[in-house]
């Protein structure tokens, strides 16, 4: 058995909580022991607090285990407060410490509001660039992410770009960052996921992937060379794909990853097939950290009403993950 | 009884004559007759020849219908010649002027290869715009397109842009743009697909539309905008929604069509649900077209592999059209 998983509490006035709860009555049996980092108020009679992550382990099958990072401010759902920043980030900062010692096995994280982060003075663009951050000192396996990947039962793509304007993403595309998505993509399916030779195929920038360069030249300089070069260092790569050849079962069966070169290029087929059940992961980080692919749903918090769905998947897969770097 | 549809012959060298014989067998006793304009030899021992539209009706039971138009050189499956492209500009020219007439109800287009027939003189940007020009003395019914929907079971989608460079399609995109499709594709659920008060929605150009302009600046500046309009005109017109936000089943179940910006954004989804039975339709010309959304196969013509599901699934929706405009 390996470590018990750190869960971070996320805003606690997003959904954050009562998927937490959701999540470990779904897995209290499934031998994927796990703890929340947060306000124990957060989680009623659900919870017991704990001492240390071991203690999560005796906890797990009848309580859901809570190492406590007290809130400033009383959590109403629905309406974040920046009272509760330095606790919101605190229970990430003790998720990376208590994963880099080993005491716990690999890092979920729950929603978080930069917004609301940002008025209390957090100045990262987002939740895996901070990750990224705390964890620049320790040691990693191959190169170094972090890539975001989003990773389903039907389909694992890899973004080349994540969060910013379309046109910036189209702009700042480029061989350096096709080779780093490609690369620690395979590293990560090799150690992660089990894929002894994983094949990834990339996407095409332009419809029908520019089609020999009538509709765009990023295929010819940028794209195709990125492929040669990942195929010379021995990687099984394929590409550039016409982008709507690429996400239907069929050729999905051709490929282990695609590398995505735009945000939506990969979300839009990856959440047209599974918009629940999706895991946001971030490879090439020195710890293991996946977290659902949504956000805090604020107008839906306390209502009952949030699937927690993603974050079961979530940890279900950093369970996956921690037990194969275990072995 | 409406007129019989006209297929048109497409490239002979492609899939287009096997499909057509295909879709002829799957469709010969359901009651929605078509005839092809080609080359007898073509389709073989099952094929017909026919004088008018009208005889088609009595033949279809039994036999493809053909009429006739006689290739200059003798077809090699998965050869293409450009000696043949007169006869490929024939059968279209043909099937518009008999539609146009009212002979035929509506026209369903095999694939043609664009470089073949530039080879041989050919002016015009693809086969869309080749049909707007043909018809473009025609009148029509509400605002002109042309305008390139993907329809199927689960989904349709309208393209702002179509085949251009996605940096070109970025900077191209205007509000007029927007509008045009939009008014198009309402006109056209309305009149050919039975939706008398239509439910568009609008996709945002960047991740998460633009996270109020923190990702970039195109849904404030145009697409918002553009929907003020649409809904002043008073159309049901939502979003900018998130692109990945708008193709799973339950966002699905909001719209009849989404208002594409970009030709992945359209087609990735589509594709992504379903690759084989999509229909394209031109929405906005005077006469009905349907074609299927694949190309001419040149690779696996003549080698009984090419599927004929979106062929057929083109003259059903063309003929449902049909019906529709003839009560």
């Amino acid at each position: 058995m390996t470590a018990p998983l750190a869960v971070t509490m996320g805003d606690p006035a997003g959904v954050g909580p009562e998927i937490t709860l959701a999540a470990w009555q779904a897995l209290r049996n499934q031998n994927q022991p796990f703890l929340v980092i947060g306000d124990p108020a957060l989680y009623g009679d659900g919870a017991q607090a704990v001492g240390t992550p071991a203690e999560a382990f005796a906890v797990f099958d009848e309580k859901l285990p809570v190492l406590p990072v007290l809130l400033a401010s009383a959590c109403r759902p629905g309406t974040p407060d920046g009272a509760n920043a330095a606790a919101i980030l605190s229970s990430i900062e003790q998720a990376v410490d208590l994963t880099a010692s080993g005491l716990t096995s690999g890092i979920v994280t729950n929603p978080i509001a930069k917004s609301v982060l940002y008025e209390a003075g957090f100045r990262h663009p987002g939740h895996t660039e901070y990750l990224a951050m705390l964890t620049q000192n320790l040691p990693v396996a191959g190169d170094r992410g972090p890539v975001m990947m989003l990773a389903g039962d039907k389909l694992r793509v890899s973004l080349v770009s994540i969060h910013e304007p379309l046109r910036t993403a189209i702009d700042g595309l480029s061989e350096a960052k096709i080779l780093h998505t490609a690369r620690v993509t395979a590293q990560a399916l090799a150690r992660d996921f089990g894929i002894a030779a994983p094949r990834l195929t990339v996407a095409g920038l332009n419809p029908h992937a520019g089609e020999n360069g009538a509709l765009g030249q990023e295929e010819i300089e940028i794209i195709a060379p990125a492929i040669q070069r990942l195929q010379a260092e021995g990687l099984n790569v394929s590409g550039p794909v016409s982008p709507d050849a690429l996400f239907h079962e069929e050729a999905r069966a051709g490929y282990d990853a695609a590398i995505c070169l735009y945000h939506d290029q990969g979300l839009i087929p990856f959440k047209a097939l599974d918009f629940w059940g999706g895991v946001n992961v971030t490879l090439g980080l020195p710890v293991i950290r996946t977290s659902p692919d949504h956000g805090t749903g604020f107008a839906i918090a306390g209502q009952g009403r949030a699937r927690a769905d993603s974050l079961i998947a979530a940890i279900r897969m950093a369970s996956g993950m921690a037990e194969r770097r275990s072995q």
